[in-house]
């Protein structure tokens, strides 16, 4: 462990190797490895055995590990795990990095201006292409990043444990069973996770990501007659259980977003001194928001209520409703069983199960209220845990310095509003510090059309990458 | 003009011709002539024609009359109208029928336990096929009743206009257009309306059906961001559409029915005392309702209450929210842009445009209420007027001679909370009196699976068209 990393000739090296390091992004692009859609298995196979070959080229030692039958699908094997390592050196720190192969659904058709399965670089840097920067080109970039310290004759400076799914898409079915599976195994060395499947806030400044929001999703299911009924017939003698759950439903959240369950806010970690002078060094403004929203129907008028609305306090949102009628055009239906649904986006110091007691108590209160005769259930649909990570552990510091190396600003160090399941089973299962470095920048359209990587963020993203290992094994443990 | 009509001979040859009458419903049920599937569209002009056939063989004079393409499918012709007139003997009475030989779609696989299209004869006397009870039966009903009387060789008591249409159970497509253009022509003659086209209110008592509600559908859209959002991302900092749209449909009724607008109830004609005593009679239970329900979920207990909820008050339903999630499973979506429909069926003496400004104006206050920056729009997808007949008119004291003759009972003069659009274009295109007079009963299942008639209903009701027209011939003009 030593001071300032020498960087200069791996830098200069990924410059050079530049077109290279396109074409193999434009090689993995052409393969559509989209795992939501059965018929395309066989190419996210492909796209697994793409990943192994270059690997190996590189020097790695690779694994690809079968994860069974897609539950649900008992005809189509689930793609498998590519594990790989590169370096054995009992003396170096051990860093387990992420990421995924396969990619959204994308047609031409959808308003895409380009083929989405042929890399096309625009003269303004844009290179797109269905998986340029969900999640390829970030997963590209480690490998790019041992090809250029190769040819640059540069050590490197950690051994790297690469652990690759190709079902992220469609909810990474059976990969957390897999990394818990193997937490002794072969994940047993990492020191550190690196995940580097997010996005910077915005589009000039990088950043550090730190924390996640959970997700309990609900359902109310309020019944009543036996089939559904025509309104001419039954309007004004029966009670409409699509009458109920509106009610039901208008009473958990205002327009305002202020969640009218009791219990909820009372969980919600006080807000600190410190923690709230983070939030005003952070690159965001009113205008990006009222661009990503496409309006200026926000909740709060200031970024730091914005900020804090998206990442430190819970949100409810309402989904919709199952059962009841949905399509364009007039129908006199009473729907006979209707299911809403909304979720809580939870945030420290909320507990699952306190969550699920308050949701289902004040739901029930509402319903009694009403009176009715039908009948009301109300139960978790799925939930998932809140994510925070300290910002102070060397795995942090170490990327910080990279980032301020590579792009010459101090990152900001962000949450996000959304959850990313597998980085708290990472936490979980290796017991090491997780943190989330993006590549790509907040207008890459990860799952709409026109998805794009800058050059600019894939060429200075491979330079972070490696940096960030070089300030990882320089770094003191903190 | 004279006393009580001779039937005896009549009656008998409908007695004599009944496996006859089964086999023409036979032939009838066997032509799936389904008018919302294209592809039925050749069996429902097959249809056609076999009225068309028939009725030339029975001697009357009868026209196929094109009705053009079908708005919105240009491919295809909508169904002919089938007119006919029988008998043109200046000194008596016209009557003009209606009915449609276009059934709703069936498959066997939807749950039928026969054939759909194979007219299914039980021993308890169940005649079970698609189109059996809604309303072949009751078309064939004057077709019948007009060989009955030649095989008897009883002097027809009317002249009879008929108008049967392919398109009913596709919103009558083309339809009061039609009778508009043809009240001075074709229906110029006709002294009363007559339809077969709806059910006794239970299963052993007869009625004449003398009002029914009208229909108001009206859309609140809620919109606000560019396009749907992640609620990971944006929930805790945008205004949903969802919320605000979920709080007004909230507001414009309650578990108990009570329409919390202002200004609808006020126009509800007052109940006289004389109208509430029609309901005591009428042959109705709440075991019935609750039958029919498939539950207990009523919002009366009472036979009167219930009576009147359906047909002399006015309703309001949800029926559900268009732009919404609303498929099985959780996705976190906030919706841009959701549809609420609802709609509210209006009585004397509702006016359609009062209760359109009563609506817009509530909802327009509810939402202002909500301080929220998203954009609301609230309008009428349809309306249609309410219709109430006199029932001491001629033409229901005829019929409900005719029903105590061959039921041996007086009827019960009922409403329906239902709307039949054609009921009131008949009655404003002609100037006459309307009647409805069933054939079927409440359990013959019109748009579900097993649909069936009774053989009694269909025999039984051969008998009452035909005494009802001969009580016509015989009634002096009220």
């Amino acid at each position: 462990m030593a001071g300032a990393p020498q960087l200069d000739g791996f830098f200069s090296k990924v410059d050079e190797l530049t077109p290279k390091f396109i074409e193999r992004l434009a090689a993995a692009v052409a393969i559509p490895s989209i795992s939501a859609e059965d018929a395309r298995r066989p190419d996210v196979v492909r796209m697994g055995h793409f990943l192994e070959s270059e690997l190996k080229a590189l020097g790695a030692e690779v694994e690809l590990r079968p994860l069974g039958k897609q539950p649900g699908k008992e005809h189509l094997d689930l793609p498998p795990v590519v594990v790989a390592r590169y370096g054995n050196d009992k003396s170096k720190r051990t860093i387990l990095v992420y990421g995924h192969y396969d990619v959204q659904p994308a047609e031409k058709s959808d308003g895409w201006n380009t083929e989405p399965f042929e890399l096309t670089v625009k003269e303004d840097g844009k290179m797109l292409g269905r998986g340029s920067t969900d999640d390829k080109g970030p997963v590209l970039g480690w490998l790019n990043a041992i090809e250029a310290h190769q040819k640059a004759g540069v050590d490197f400076p950690v051994n790297l444990l690469m652990c690759f799914e190709g079902m992220e898409e469609y909810g990474s079915e059976g990969l957390d069973d897999f990394i818990i599976a193997e937490k002794d195994k072969y994940f047993k060395d990492a020191d550190a996770v690196c995940i580097s499947d997010n996005y910077w806030l915005g589009t000039e400044k990088p950043c550090l990501t730190y924390g996640l929001r959970g997700c309990n999703y609900y359902s109310i299911e309020v019944s009543g007659p036996g089939a559904d009924l025509h309104s001419g017939v039954f309007g004004g003698t029966a009670q409409e259980p699509m009458t109920d759950l509106v009610r039901v439903m208008g009473s958990l959240v205002d327009t305002h977003g202020k969640i009218q369950i009791p219990g909820i806010m009372e969980q919600v970690a006080p807000l600190t001194k410190e923690e709230e002078t983070l939030y005003d060094g952070i690159s965001f403004t009113m205008d990006n928001i009222h661009e990503s929203l496409g309006s200026k129907t926000t909740i709060f008028e200031d970024k730091k209520s914005t900020l804090m609305g998206r990442w430190r306090y819970p949100s409810l949102s309402l989904h919709g409703i199952e059962g009841a009628y949905s399509q364009p055009g007039a129908k006199t239906v009473i729907p006979a069983k209707v299911i809403g649904k909304f979720s809580i986006r939870t945030v420290p110091d909320m507990d699952i199960d306190t969550t699920n007691e308050c949701v289902a108590k004040y739901v029930k209160e509402q319903f009694a209220k009403l009176g009715s005769k039908n009948t009301l259930k109300v139960y978790p649909q799925h939930t998932g845990k809140w994510w925070v990570a300290s910002p102070k552990h060397w795995n942090f510091s170490a990327a910080a310095k990279a980032v301020e190396r590579v792009w010459g600003v101090a990152p900001d160090f962000t949450r996000e509003g959304g959850s990313i399941p597998v980085t708290l089973t990472f936490e979980q299962a290796t017991g090491k510090n997780v943190l989330l470095l993006p590549m790509g920048s907040s207008t890459d359209g990860a799952h709409s059309i026109n998805e794009k990587l800058d050059k600019r963020n894939y060429v200075e993203g491979i330079k972070l990458l490696g940096a960030y290992l070089h300030y990882v094994a320089a770094e003191p443990t903190s």
